[in-house]
């Protein structure tokens, strides 16, 4: 059982916010009903202290976990999740809700505007990654649950679990951080404002009111996918998979797909407009271009009981170590217990979706429950890993 | 005199393939009539000796130095070529055509096809960075020169001069790529590949038959243009020139633009749809990607009497140095004269169009014509440059 994985599993849905008592956002705009779609692996333990809550990045889901059927297609984060994994079910109770805004059962700009019976599309209010975390926090309400062990996030995830430790410490007795960052780079930026501009500019997005007829920006969604792809993987990690191999070696100049690196791409772009929808491409990317928490004036580090841990991977242009030790160093200059480690692997950004031995070893020792914390070394300054 | 540039400039036009003697590709496609735009600066000597050839970059024409009336606007390496800059017209004698494909002259995809009366569209053949150089070669024949002092080029302007000097180092007696590529990555492939898309995907793209329709595929060459942006300045640049900054700070979240770093690139790909063509991108982007000269198996660097200079900048990473260097190490390890130097600049790519004085003073003491080589510092490995 062990090797195995989690099993079957899906998703349970619950409606957290409704018109007596609307999620009110960090924009003052209230929104109502908010259903959240969500998973959970493990059993939550009577005292109900162990709870791992995973918050998924940019375009992931709810299904972190398991399977749904087809015992080939496993969640997200199958290799980080499950017995005798990092994250061990068979001793925590995992959560990973679908974001507010996402597309695969919680409330989002294409689900139904109860005011206009139609959907939301652009009337969707923005939101912000404290915004998030609030409908994580009404979530556990509704789940009983008080405090969790461990919030755990990669990219867009690590963001959610900062932001939900910095203000909320009390509730987050562990926030794991993997390739996050606390504020986008102008290039960070740039990458995001190109793949909208690809979504929003598709004749077939019709202004974010294409929901229900039938199209959709798919060629917006699937450019902007493609351009994700490309900051998703390092160079090295292009050149090991691609180089420059092609399809049919010596044949004719073409403009059709010739390099493998551009069927990779095209495959990458097509396949996620089976899952995926533009408006909550959208808005996600817009929470996170606005992410800047150490900006707030009303920040106060002082009495942060959270303990952090921090990964980055050594060529991830996305959001590299850099950002990670810009999060850390801010941290411990208020005295936070933080660790931060940079795990070297070729594959980028991507890295936090793969099975990395340093990277997992990290992960499982700080979410095991040892006080003696045997494993930790010194926190500050990034430890490097080698493998 | 001296510090003012050429003045106001104009684009020659001259045919030169015909029917009778068409321009065969090395595809073995026929192409006629070829009529190339070009301009020049400066005097031809008496021995025709002094001709520095410029060769331009993707989205570069021949308009290369001074203006055409309005003295604000000058020739994209106008700070590179005049009375007295690095390339000196009071001594050397300039051309610089718009490269066949291109837009702005030259024939391309978007010209007249002789077989139907309308544009070629996509019939318009592919052709090879050996093919662009086919056509220098026919327009220096048409001007009566035999051989040029000086091939001179960045990105895939250099690699038009490396292609030229290894087929014929007779005639080029000294060659200057500048970020230049001897083959595009994965990576460049990938973005290469991305921009396209975005172009073909426009539902005014119409198959390539948009040339005289009044429509184009703007939305989509916008796209391709933002994103190409990205790779021409390095990370540091952008947070130098745009970091977070907000047109209006503390103002509520929007999809509009609102970082100063989303009006720069809607500007450049706004800016872009008024000077230049799809097809051309589409064609001069998808000719770099197949570039890969040291993979032909008839190459022969056995009788190549071309001084090289390659100059690279240390935070481009569209072309960064690793590019240049393994250019350098191909010709020095036969034996060929080649100096490689690593400039410091934050600029990124874009660094090949600005006045960095590291830079323009190692090319304009490479292209002094003095016999004792006085400037030059050992050519290899690459010497690093600290400004």
């Amino acid at each position: 059982m062990s090797s195995g994985g989690i099993g079957r599993t899906r998703a349970e849905r619950v409606v957290l916010c409704t018109p007596d008592d609307p999620l009110i956002l960090e924009s003052g705009a209230e929104l109502s009903p908010v259903e959240v779609a969500y998973e959970t692996y493990g059993r939550l333990d009577p005292e109900r202290s162990n709870v791992v809550f995973v918050c998924h990045a940019l375009t992931g889901d709810a299904h972190a976990a398991g399977h749904h059927g087809n015992r080939e297609r496993r969640g997200w984060w199958d290799n980080l999740i499950g017995p005798g994994r990092p994250i061990d079910t068979e001793r925590l109770f995992v959560i990973c809700p679908n974001l507010l805004g996402g597309c695969q059962g919680t409330t989002g700009p294409s689900s139904t505007d109860p005011g206009t019976g139609g959907p939301y599309g652009l009337r969707f209010p923005l939101f912000t990654v404290r915004d998030l975390v609030s409908v994580h926090r009404r979530l556990l309400r509704a789940l009983g649950v008080d405090r969790v062990h461990t919030a755990i996030g990669g990219s867009l995830g690590g963001m959610q679990a900062l932001q939900w430790a910095l203000d909320h410490p009390e509730q987050v007795e562990r926030a794991v951080l993997v390739c996050a960052s606390a504020k986008l780079s102008a290039q960070n930026i740039a990458f995001s404002a190109v793949a909208r501009a690809a979504i929003t500019s598709d004749p077939d997005f019709g202004g974010g009111d294409y929901p229900g007829t039938g199209r959709g920006p798919e060629r917006g969604l699937a450019v902007a996918r493609m351009t994700a792809h490309i900051t998703y993987l390092s160079e090295e990690s292009m050149r090991r998979k691609f180089d420059r191999a092609r399809r049919a070696p010596g044949a004719p100049m073409t403009f059709a797909d010739d390099f493998e690196v551009e069927h990779y791409l095209d495959h990458q772009g097509q396949s996620f407009l089976r899952r995926f929808d533009a408006l909550t491409y959208l808005y996600l990317s817009r929470t996170m271009d606005y992410f800047d928490p150490f900006a707030d004036p009303a920040l106060d580090l002082s009495d942060i009981t959270t303990r952090f841990l921090l990964v980055s991977f050594d060529t991830d242009w996305r959001f590299g170590s850099a950002h990670s030790a810009e999060i850390a160093g801010r941290l411990a200059g208020a005295g936070i217990d933080v660790e931060h480690v940079e795990v070297r692997s070729p594959w980028g950004h991507d890295s936090f979706l793969l099975e990395i031995p340093e990277y997992h070893r990290v992960v499982a020792g700080f979410v095991a429950d040892s006080n003696d914390r045997a494993y930790a070394e010194p926190m500050w300054p990034p430890r490097r890993n080698h493998r």
